[in-house]
């Protein structure tokens, strides 16, 4: 094949929030219509902290039909071969677009704040309508169901069973678990099972940090109305400082936990927190797992339950979902491990590389082996999926980077 | 001079808990004596929990005549000839040895469960008892007083004033503030003041996280006499990969928030977090300041106030004491900046270099130029603290690791 396959291992779908009503669990609908204005408000506000309204609005102003595909089924299947991009994997919509699930069933997908029952509900109208979304065109788009999994394991099992039947093929967690147990918790142990029973991939997703710490606890949490917030100068350094280390917390917690030691065959990703921390954090964790020397007084007794080091652990159940990916990231991959890499647009998002998908993409991996750019791009997301390339090859054929875009005496 | 002058970055000294009561103001005398008990029992449990006890008690055995180098002068004098240190910074002591002042007043001063005024006079015994021990060698004993900032800034500011009138040359301040106010806040903006007019440096020590997440929320703050634990698996090992990032994370704030840009001469030492993540981190905040690419839907208000790169206040501002010091981050040492490295022994910790330092330390150096080594293991500290090298010489020339010994062709 003369062109890439290509994965975009981040993308994002949802309903504009109003239209979440119709997925709704009928009884839940009278809620929805008395927190829409105040959702409405609140996201209005978090984007106005984030210093994202103006730059998203003036961003936004001429991609709106474009930005559309985030629930329309023809604009995205547009967007998607205008970018090169044969299938994605479906996230939930984040706060920029604030096309959100109801009742806290957003990206964040935060606990604390939240009611279950509520938060369960606005999980299940997303996955009600992503199930959807997908049917229309299965082959390309890989559906990620939303699960709050602190509130009940065996409905969080139940969920990811019945997600798995109606051709969703993975979940998401929140990465964030506030006053809630963490993930090397044994209480989670059926939801692995599930999940690993049930070839559900496990996904956490870049965004959710705690905010209160940088932005004053004045600001976040507080109701809307209330007087203008202490702004903390610095809160958005720390933020872009910190957003990878909650993002990737949730997989130290179970590697140590020994999660995937109990569950071999599970499997996990972690999306748009870049790839840079992970030669370091990899040696850091082999090094505290082999070397004793200086952790003496600890003991040992620490690393038993898991005989293979934790990068071993890491290298089987977990890659990593590179979003935006920068060329130092790709000059980076071997360090990284080649292999554990996925490629990703974080369409339709400003920050992400659509509209301009392909430039970024050459700008990203030009001149190097072919080799490791298809791997990157797709090949690793078909392998670690179980994607069907038979179905996917022809749409690479036709609307796939070209090989000869990349090579250095072309470009 | 034949021989390195050898400052230890990383010292500890602290009475036997019982002995603090004599330092403390009277008034809290009764409320001493009715904690002491409860207070050792804690002491112990967490002791357990970590899976100190055993470890440490094996190690200590033979120990005892140096172990009381914590507290009793001429015993530590003793101890750091034989290790060939001329001089210490000496924070309070930790968990291990059990020498904490009462109250809270301990190596994590935590502020979460802690009376304010009772942290204050378990602080205030500690630094009267330190300054008496400085007094005994004042060449030798760079004093730390214990600070707890969060409960009243104007008192700080009055126990750094005074503290550096007693003879004490820094102060520790705990680095998790918990569910108290960040350091970028600029409520403490008087107390960076007075430690950058008076030449207090702000030192964090490495030890406190988030324990409950580690092992369980039913573990960390439960009653003493309470039900055993739930103990979760892999506490430790994602205690010791975690470590670093909550001890670093107040510098994170402190550089992003502009407190080096409003304090130019404020200094800060972060210890025994070894340094390899300074590389990573600094090329992140570096790349997080410059390239808004990716960020761009956040604009780019949040560097403003900071006209300098975020690593250019941390090479400026900040050391890194490096406890205990590995090969590989000797060998990393240009990547850190040579000059940012503060070596130090731990002592008297048995995760620390001593009864061995001088063996470990040739271990760490041996064959790199000696321009390099006399900086980690002593010019940079005497250049960061400002140390009196006419006092300092003449005791490593009688005490000091000999430069021959770290020659390849001799070792």
């Amino acid at each position: 094949m003369d062109r890439y396959l290509v994965i975009n291992s981040d993308g994002h779908a949802g309903l504009p929030p109003e239209r979440y009503r119709d997925y709704l669990d009928p009884q839940y609908r009278d809620e929805f219509d008395r927190q829409l204005e105040v959702r409405l408000a609140a996201l209005a506000q978090a984007s106005e902290l984030l210093e994202m309204s103006q730059q998203s609005a003036d961003w936004a102003k001429d991609k709106q039909h474009g930005l559309a595909g985030a629930w329309d089924s023809d604009r995205r299947t547009e967007v998607l071969d205008a970018d090169g991009v044969a299938a994605e994997i479906l996230y939930v919509d984040g706060l920029t677009e604030r096309n959100s699930p109801p009742f806290g069933g957003d990206l964040g997908l935060l606990p604390m704040g939240a009611d279950p029952e509520l938060q369960w509900a606005g999980c299940r109208a997303h996955n009600r309508w992503l199930t959807e979304f997908v049917s229309l065109d299965p082959v390309r788009r890989i559906g990620l169901a939303l699960i709050p999994p602190f509130w009940d394991v065996d409905q969080s099992v139940k969920e990811i069973e019945s997600a798995r039947k109606q051709g969703l093929s993975g979940i998401m967690l929140p990465h964030l678990w506030q006053n809630q147990d963490p993930y090397h918790h044994p209480r989670f142990d059926p939801m692995w099972a599930a999940c690993q029973d049930n070839d559900m991939i496990v996904h956490f997703h870049c965004g959710a940090c705690p905010m209160q710490d940088y932005f004053g606890t004045e600001l976040f949490g507080q109701q809307p109305g209330a007087e203008p917030p202490t702004h903390l100068p610095g809160g958005l350094g720390i933020f872009v400082t910190e957003i990878h280390f909650w993002l990737v917390r949730p997989i130290v917690f179970m590697i140590w936990g020994g999660v995937f030691e109990r569950f071999p065959g599970l499997k996990a990703v972690v999306s748009e927190g870049t790839s840079i921390w992970a030669p370091e954090l990899l040696a850091l964790m082999d090094q505290r797992y082999s070397d004793h020397h200086f952790t003496a007084k600890l003991g040992n007794s620490y690393t038993a339950h898991i005989p293979l080091k934790p990068s071993e652990y890491f290298n089987r159940n977990v890659r990593i979902g590179s979003s935006c990916m920068a060329r130092r990231e790709a000059e980076m991959a071997h360090e990284i491990g080649v292999q554990n890499i996925l490629w990703g647009t974080d369409y339709p998002h400003p920050e992400g590389t659509w509209p301009f998908t392909k430039k970024l993409m050459i700008e990203t991996f030009h001149g190097m082996p072919e080799g490791d750019i298809g791997a990157m791009l797709g090949d690793n997301a078909v392998d670690f999926y179980g994607l069907d390339v038979d179905k996917l090859n022809p749409i690479a054929e036709r609307i796939g980077p070209e090989r000869d875009w990349f090579r250095d005496e072309v470009a």
